[in-house]
């Protein structure tokens, strides 16, 4: 049962081969509209389970008219490319970020919608899975039954007992999205539905966004044909509107407002998070590069000073989660959020 | 715990819509040579883990010298866009054909190497993950342990005692892949190993193996970065060599060689099965449409009309997998193939 992890290529490209790199169009087209987000949701179609979804969310706002409740949005979106789909563009993501920020927020007494893509990792059960183990490992035979191998049964009864805990006090709302069209739908109207929990929404942006995608029109029906001797594929991907300023202004006004940057280049890590802020006027982005994203993370805020979130080594060694810090600091600027919204009130 | 499955688009195309599909050029470049496919392996490098992996198996493969081994490939392999991988293009698998046929390649005698997408389904644990369950659900607390919720101790004991079975005899090797080229390059090193067996090897190639790719010189270092205002994307993809031809002929010569066509489109499923088929000269063709894909698929086989394997609807009704009806099909072929093997040597 022995398992190597592949890991990424890490062959460096050289600077000839870099200019080599993948064409893209120049043609600028004009800077995007608010038109645009509107004509994005009229030409692509609602997912057929949207209605009963967020009738779902409707009943767990309700429960929790007076709590705080954190949207957190987890995995990375597909893009089809198929109309029956075959083949799409991901998003590297697993989930981590969003799943074990999750758990921090519970234990800081929100209620959590985690909306996450299918199969991603889960509050708590990202404990058991997406391991190089199989979840059947920590099991073993007894007296003709099956029980939690010993070595394993006082770490699994905590987190047994806080996804208990979480269950029984209807605080975790799990909802699904695959493709970047589910994603988009399903944020809009879920803002929609926090609405009336003003300040004490809070929206945590974690999942990672395709920033193109092929309009439906441009579908085709059936799986793209290989042809024998190879003629190559060319695919035109139009970027997907950007929705952040709509969530901001339209969608959920009052609610405060995290996103994430996920870059691998650190030299533009910093600008493109400042960038997004200014853009979007919303509240933090937090910055990460792919390489260090477990051990470092960067709050980018308006008026201030950018402030590094860091593992200290005995942490890391420790196999501290970095979310255990980045969670608290959120919650605090969340407080001062509810509490100014209460003054201008 | 409400959880919505998102299902995939629906809507068809118009015709209208569909000669607005995806755009392809179609300068034929000439037909692949073998050439190709020694070029492809001189221009990407293998990964680095290899050689460790290879020995894993080879260690296999002797401790079986005398029964029947057959490599399951499973899942789909990922097309990376950029060379730190944020995007990538990925093939549509859960890899549930894959990991159930390896169990009743198991029931059926054989050792299995599983070479895998990793966190695809692996056998014996998918019953219990990628459910819209969480694992969790499926224990309960009694007395401060953690125990197998008793609705589930009957069939998770028979379960676990198979994959215990397979481990305590070293009947299964997990080897895991997530890219085009880590595939193509195990693949390769795995046909080599087992090339010792001759006729007792047998190749179950289920794995949703990517037609185009970006070679590394076109890969860009760093995430491709969306501009303000909406450029476009678009990609250029070459074609995947045809790698099957030198399993048949070089690779893997005297092993029985089984591969699968998966397509959208009822209509060319048999016409592309055959032409696989008498390309690549090897032994059977399984097709499969991705829609029936769980209650049907064909048997494509030289000389031969198709075979289709079918369940009953009271089959489908009882959750009778159809892998249960492949994989019998599939060993009775594979003693014909020895026994003709024996006899012209």
């Amino acid at each position: 049962m022995d398992s190597h992890i592949p890991s990424p290529p890490t062959r460096r490209l050289s600077m000839g081969e870099r200019e080599n790199a993948i064409d893209r169009t120049i043609p600028l087209l004009p800077p995007a509209e608010e038109i645009d987000e509107f004509n994005y949701f009229d030409n692509n179609d609602p997912p057929e389970y949207l209605e009963s979804l967020i009738h779902g969310a409707q009943e767990f706002v309700k429960f929790h008219k007076n709590d705080r409740v954190v949207l957190v949005t987890s995995g990375g979106t597909t893009v089809p490319l198929e109309n029956q789909t075959v083949r799409f563009i991901d998003n590297f993501s697993a989930g981590t970020r969003g799943a074990t920020s999750a758990e921090y927020f519970l234990e800081h007494g929100y209620a959590v919608i985690f909306l996450h893509r299918q199969f991603s990792l889960l509050p708590y059960s990202r404990h058991y899975s997406h391991s190089t183990n199989c979840f059947l490992d920590f099991m073993e035979e007894k007296n003709s039954k099956v029980i939690v191998d010993p070595i394993y049964q006082e770490e699994m009864l905590m987190v047994l007992r806080k996804y208990q805990h979480a269950k029984d006090h209807n605080l975790l709302l799990l909802l699904p999205f695959t493709t970047i069209n589910q994603y988009l739908h399903t944020l809009r109207a879920l803002s929609v539905t926090l609405r009336p929990l003003k300040s004490r929404a809070l929206f945590y942006l974690a999942a990672a966004v395709s920033d193109f995608f092929v309009p439906l029109h441009r579908i085709p029906e059936h799986k793209i044909q290989s042809k024998a001797g190879g003629s190559k594929l060319v695919m035109n991907l139009d970027p997907v509107p950007k929705f952040l300023h709509r969530l901001v202004d339209k969608w959920a006004p009052g609610a405060m407002i995290v996103s994430f940057k996920l870059e691998t280049d650190s030299s533009i890590l910093l600008s493109k998070a400042r960038q997004a802020l200014e853009r979007y006027s919303h509240q933090l982005v937090v910055g990460n590069l792919l390489q260090t994203r477990k051990r470092e993370v960067v709050f980018v805020e308006p008026g201030k000073t950018e402030l590094w979130i860091r593992l200290t080594p005995a942490q890391e060694a420790a196999g501290v989660d970095i979310e255990s810090l980045i969670i608290p600091a959120i919650v605090e600027r969340h407080d001062i959020w509810i509490n100014k919204s209460k003054n201008s009130a």
